[in-house]
């Protein structure tokens, strides 16, 4: 249905890295840009991805910080990027950390606006941002400064706190303005459980709740998912954002070990919720999120689940499940929906919808 | 996401009267127009379903009989509707029978051309062919109608035989240059079950295979949907389209009670196999569809699931599953989503993107 799409990622992290490699697993989607806090590669004929890879394996997103000026329209007083690491990088390769090893890619002190100046001079269809969201606007502030400087494309991100969308919507007229189209919420959950919700609320005139449990077992990726991690942290009882992003590594290591390793979580502050209900799907309300995460083992400490109950327009009340194989990884349930998202995003912008817009928003209608 | 939208419901049988009914309890959805063999109801404020409900109880669909001309393109030989009907409708009420007896209808001979005429000149922004598809190309040709008398709005049908889209995909062209979106095989499966199947296939990147299993519980309905069942019933062994649709009512009654009111179906041509195969999903010769139908009992038979399996990026293979609660009545599960894809359709049909797309292209991209 659609044609060829180019795409940027910006940030090189677990996610970033990830999603460049099912691209390559997938036609039609060609990366051609890709940065990391020190360094922009840049290939309009598509990247040499496993080069690249290679180059970049160790960039954990919890140690990524990107000092270049923000917009306009940044108001948090830092210069656009986390304002923190608290870690140092591991399994850093090659003689200079991240994409600059890689001999596709320059150093530069400015990857943001790097990547802005070439999507926007070769009209590149989307960017997918993969970067660390441990302030509640550092996202959409970067997605500003994409529509300030008349971006008309598409921008996919993987953001997971609800208050954010918020943040979005309050940009939203800039947005259109730039005709830009802006998919938020587009990796698990939210994204791909978001937009099984929604599905499986067709059954449905009224959805009374619609309850979200993930299981993620991290061991061989804990060390690539550090800024994953620390934003999870962020959902445990007597934790919060800004005191999740103030802690060490050692820190972290501590309280992982305390937990043996494993973590539940239950009434996470995911957007699924919000991003349900701007669908019309149902209240946030009625949206719970909750999950295990085991950084000590491979295998899902429990199997992820949607399970949508409502009633029918026959006056029944049922409740349908999607439920995940257990095999299917973290990164699989990530990156496969940010590519079909950013897929059907590309079709919306190419047809001059521009805005932003939910996962649950591109499922049929409720 | 979108305004209001305005439909049309050719055929009052079992799904075009539920369909009616569904949407009084979806916001932003108005039928304006309905029509049988014999009238038509038109109230562009919006009908009075539930009168129009009442007066069209018993319009079984087998019963239903198209007599008006039909467009140029009609290869049939026939006056564009079902040439036989087979069997003798029940329950009528009123003075007349169906939709002529509502206070809102005028008899017609002509009620697809009526129905032709009244969309394009109001603006329509879709309609629902709820008519049963006896003959292969019936649908086709009335949707071809459509594009020929200019309309440029949305069609949405719940046809499902795989050599259908074919058919629709011959005229795709002629739908594109009248502006006319066509969302096909909207109903449960192909439909429902279809895209969940391209949503669960987020998790790989490469699909083994997609195996959709229903149930359906169809004693109080059974009256309102013998259509369905003659169309299911060409799926048997033994039979196929031509001889279903020359059975008469008694002849079907004979085997019913044969079967003692349960049917079990294997390898059914349903289209959900081309339509995830045009969404890039898989080969169609991956998809098996089966089920089981029971006309003796409301309670599912099965439960309705469906299993996709596939390999994720990282090389491990499982099976995700979609499971409709046993709760939910086909009428539920086919009209929900009908509205569903409507919605989606209207959307894309104000974008200005015609053409003929099935419900996995409506979901994230694969």
């Amino acid at each position: 249905m659609t044609d060829d799409i180019t795409f940027a990622v910006l940030g090189t992290g677990g996610i970033g890295r990830r999603t460049l490699e099912v691209s390559q697993h997938k036609d039609g989607v060609t990366p051609v840009v890709a940065c990391d806090r020190n360094g922009i590669a840049v290939d309009h004929d598509g990247l040499d991805v496993d080069e690249l890879l290679d180059a970049t394996e160790g960039n954990i997103a919890s140690e990524e910080r990107y000092d270049d000026k923000a917009g306009a329209g940044d108001t948090t007083g830092n210069d656009g990027g986390p304002v923190t690491d608290g870690g140092t990088a591991v399994k850093q390769h090659g003689e200079d950390a991240g994409v600059v090893a890689s001999a596709q890619a320059e150093p530069t002190d400015s990857p943001i606006q790097d990547v802005i100046d070439e999507t926007v001079a070769e009209g590149v269809d989307a960017v997918l941002l993969a970067l660390p969201n441990l302030e509640h606007d550092f996202i959409p502030n970067v997605a500003e400064r994409f529509a300030d400087a008349g971006y008309d494309g598409v921008v996919v991100d993987v953001l997971k706190r609800s208050r954010v969308i918020e943040l979005l919507d309050e940009r939203e007229a800039m947005f259109r303005d730039a005709g830009m189209t802006f998919v938020c919420g587009a990796g698990a959950t939210p994204g791909f459980l978001t937009g099984a919700a929604a599905l499986a609320a067709q059954s449905f005139v009224d959805v009374e709740s619609v309850d979200i449990w993930w299981g993620v077992g991290l061991k061989s990726g804990y060390e690539d998912n550090r800024g994953t991690v620390r934003e999870d942290i962020a959902h445990l009882d007597g934790y919060d954002i800004e005191t999740a992003r103030e802690m060490t590594e050692a820190e972290i290591e501590a309280l992982v070990d305390e937990h043996d390793g494993r973590f539940e979580f239950h009434d996470m502050e995911h957007a699924d919720d919000v991003l349900l209900e701007r669908a019309g799907v149902c209240d946030a309300a009625d949206v719970s999120v909750g999950g295990v995460l085991d950084v000590h083992q491979d295998e899902k400490p429990t199997t992820t689940t949607v399970e949508v109950t409502g009633t029918t327009f026959d006056g029944e009340t049922a409740t349908n499940t999607f439920e995940l194989g257990d095999a299917t990884s973290m990164e699989a349930n990530v990156n496969g929906p940010a590519l079909g998202y950013m897929r059907r995003g590309v079709e919306m912008n190419r047809d001059g919808r521009a805005g932003v817009f939910g996962p649950a928003e591109l499922m049929p209608g409720f």
